[in-house]
Formats: structure tokens, C-alpha cells, sequence
């Protein structure tokens, strides 16, 4: 038996999230196209038999990753280096495996993980983006991103962030512990010409255990004080009300990636 | 009456190219979208007029802006801030206007252009780039940059670039003057996720006037330098032989950019 590791890079804007969606009251599965239910399809192909693939957790519709990590288990060896090209070879432009490699017989993408890394980009300028939109937040209006730092800064630790938390009908734990949060400002000459000189503002965050929609949460509560809508310790006191209605709206999926899972 | 000019970027690859095509020949407007074509089309609904847009020159299918210049004249005049608005809010989201002014009543983006800069850029890296690929060409094996640099030198000046030009039934012009070709070789850590750690070669061709399919046949040409089929000197004999079937083969368009036109 091979465990096999795979690292995976998918522009989320045409999927309904990673989590394949074959419950009964779910649409059929050709109208809810979902990253896992499309690499596992093309891994059942490969391997003429029927694959599980074990993501590191979901990601939601219209989120991206860089870095989403999966495994599964089969008896068939195929080479990593053969099975990455047959693998893109099947798989739409939109999703590419990035690393193929065979893992302990006892790991799990999901059980091993000790933290995430999300990261969410803002394009902060005055001037359209041409064609990366989908792929960032653009916001008009300058931001202080200063002001966005320092407010940042009382997340980091474990807390209960019920406010920071979608509110639906289920009870869920609410607690967890955000390792750090690094909100960049960057203006760079890149090479590529679509991006050349875009004004980008970055959060990222670094946490054991994500609670459903915390990132885009804090970054649209962090976009309220960036606008100085919010005063100074208005995120502080978001944070203790432990009440979603708080905070600040949720930020469009389409500016959110999963960076990198981390393990031992 | 006013002269508006327009600075335009755009996504070339779900477009015919640049140049509207009405003649009789031609496929109905529906099946040849052109960039030209669209804007004159909302620029028309903007004006309640019929509008003349000159372009400093054609695009081909595929191939990418971020520098294109266009104008047009008016009677009515509408602020050109409020203009970018109305024709970014109307235009699909692969052409972006990025500037628009007004300009001396005799300006005109075709006549008054002394030079343009195209880029060519190629994703040469092992590992296939994830989604940019419609935005560059991808070369697996590894580019001697050192020695296209090299052998690139011989282009600048003017020539006979018979050998670099598309042949087909006509007799065109084959001479024209390269001011410089500059070509780079580039790793940067991108804020932009996808992009991050793309290795990059771009090859930069600024000239006066430029020859149908020059610079993809120019690029075609140096991949076959970069990847040692060529030897040394080789690139001066295929310029000497002004005959297009000694040179490399023609780069596809998805790689190349117009980046900027220059004005006096």
C-alpha cells in the first residue's frame, strides 16, 4: 500500500469550494463542481479504482490555494513525477498539482496539520485593475494601513472568536488560537505585465484551526477600521462582545487563498 | 470639436485582435470580436454618434495590451474622468481604459507614434505555471539567456528583417529600425500568490515601425539559441539570408504584450 501526498494550486472562481457535495439533498454533482470530486474523477481514472482524497480541509466556493494539501492511498504505484503529469494532463487549467510524493503510511492531510496559512489580497488603488480582479478585493479608497496593524495586533493568541464567525443555525466551538497576522503594504515593478505596479494590500493569517469564514470576517472588519469607520480599540472591543453582528461584513471569497499547510 | 485619447489594456485572448473587420468577407461582427470594434460600439452608445476610433497600430488575435493608444473625435464633450467610468463600467472585463485626456485637435495615435515596445514573456521553468499560462509561453527546458543575449545584439539597427517577417502572398516592406532589445532574466518573490517564484525570460523589442509577426518569429528564433540549436553567429546568418524560412519557427501570441507606444 502507498500513501501519496499531493500539493495542489486551483483558482477557485469556478468551483463551489474544495468538499466534494454528494449528499442527496445536494444538486447534482455536474452542477456543483468542487475541486476534490474533480481530482478524485481523474484519480479513479488513473488508477482504475475507486480513490479517496483527503484534503487538509475545506475551502469555500470562490476561495483559491497555492497551497491546499490532499492524500490518499492506493495499492498501484505510479512515480510521483508521472503521476503529477498525468494528473495535469486530465485536470482543467484551473486547478494544478504543484508536488507529488509519497508520505508515511499513517499520515493525514487533515489530522497531521498543525497550522494554516491564509493569506487575503486587497489591489488598494484608485485606478480599475485590468483583468485581476477576480483573483482580489479592489478597493477604492486608500486605506491606513497603519491603523489596520496596530488594531490586528489583539487577535493574535487563543480567544473566543464568535464574532469573527459565521452565525447560522449551528452551535460551534468558537475558540482558537491565531499564531500571527501579517498585514503588508507592497507597491512592486513586477515583471509581468498585467501586474505591473499594482498597490496591493495583504493580510495574512497564521492559525492552528480556522473557524468557518474567520478570515474573511476579520478582513472586512479589518477594512472598517482601514477606512477609519471603526475608533481606536474598536476591534478590541469587537473581539469581547463574542456577537458576529459586531463586526464588520465578510470580504468577497475571491480574495482569499489557502498559502501553505504546515506540519511537523 | 475635441480629440480624446485613450490608453488602453486588454486581455487579447478572447479577441480577434485590434482591428474591427466589416468588409464583406468578413464573418459576421458576432463571430469576430475585436477590441476596436467593441469600443467604438460603446463609445457609440456613449455619444449617441458614430465614432472613428485610430488605434497606433493593429494587434493580433491573442496578443495582449497594457500601453495601447487610441483616439477619437467628439462634438460633445464629457469629462474625461467621467468617460473612463461610463466605458469601464460598459466594456467587458478584459479591456480596461486606464487613462483618458484630451489632446491637440491634430493628434493622431497612428501618424504621431515614433516607436512602440512589445514584451514577449516566457514562463521557463520545470513545474508548470499555475492559470498564467494563458498570459506567457511556457518552455520547459532550460533558456541559455546569456547567450540570446548575446546573439540578440545583431537585430538592433537597421536591417532587412525579410527573415523575421510573416510570409505570405504579398510583397511587403521588410526594412525597419530596432532601437534595442533587452532581455531579462527574472525571479521574484510576487505578493501575488499564483505568481510567486515564477521564473521568467521577457524579451523587450523597441523599434520604430514593426513587421508583421516580427517579434513572435524575432522570439521563435532566440528560443531556438536558448536551447543550443543554434550555433554561435547563427542568428546574424538567418538576419543576412532575409529569407523567412531560415529562422525559427513562430512564437504563439499568448505571450506577447504591446506595453507602451511613445509619443514626442
Amino acid at each position: 500500500m502507498h500513501n501519496i501526498k499531493l500539493t495542489i494550486s486551483y483558482d477557485g472562481t469556478h468551483f463551489s469550494g474544495w468538499q466534494k457535495q454528494n449528499t442527496p439533498e445536494a444538486a447534482p454533482r455536474t452542477q456543483r463542481k468542487t475541486i476534490q470530486g474533480i481530482i478524485e474523477a481523474i484519480l479513479e481514472k488513473i488508477f482504475q479504482k475507486k480513490i479517496t482524497l483527503i484534503g487538509s480541509g475545506r475551502t469555500d466556493a470562490g476561495v483559491h490555494a497555492v497551497g491546499q494539501v490532499a492524500n490518499f492511498k492506493t495499492e498501484k504505484y505510479i512515480q510521483p513525477a508521472k503521476l503529477i503529469k498525468a494528473l495535469n494532463g486530465l485536470l482543467p487549467e484551473d486547478i494544478v498539482i504543484t508536488k507529488a510524493e509519497e508520505s508515511p503510511l499513517d499520515f493525514n492531510s487533515r489530522f497531521w496539520a498543525k497550522a494554516k496559512i491564509y493569506r487575503y489580497v486587497i489591489i488598494n488603488q484608485k485606478v480599475k485593475p485590468a483583468f485581476v480582479d477576480k483573483w482580489g478585493l479592489w478597493i477604492k479608497y486608500p486605506l491606513n494601513v497603519k491603523l489596520m496593524k496596530e488594531e490586528a495586533r489583539c487577535l493574535v493568541g487563543r480567544h473566543d472568536f464568535k464574532s469573527f464567525q459565521a452565525s447560522d443555525k449551528f452551535e460551534r466551538n468558537s475558540i482558537t488560537t491565531i499564531k500571527d497576522i501579517r498585514i503588508k503594504k507592497s507597491k512592486r515593478g513586477y515583471d509581468f505585465p498585467f501586474l505591473s505596479g499594482l498597490e496591493l494590500v495583504t493580510v495574512e493569517v497564521e492559525a492552528k484551526g480556522f473557524l468557518y469564514n474567520m478570515v474573511r470576517n476579520i478582513v472586512g472588519t479589518l477594512l472598517e477600521v482601514g477606512r477609519d469607520r471603526l475608533k481606536k480599540g474598536g476591534l478590541k472591543d469587537i473581539l469581547r462582545k463574542a456577537d458576529r453582528s459586531s463586526a464588520g461584513p465578510c470580504a468577497p471569497a475571491r480574495g482569499l487563498y489557502l498559502i501553505k499547510v504546515l506540519y511537523e
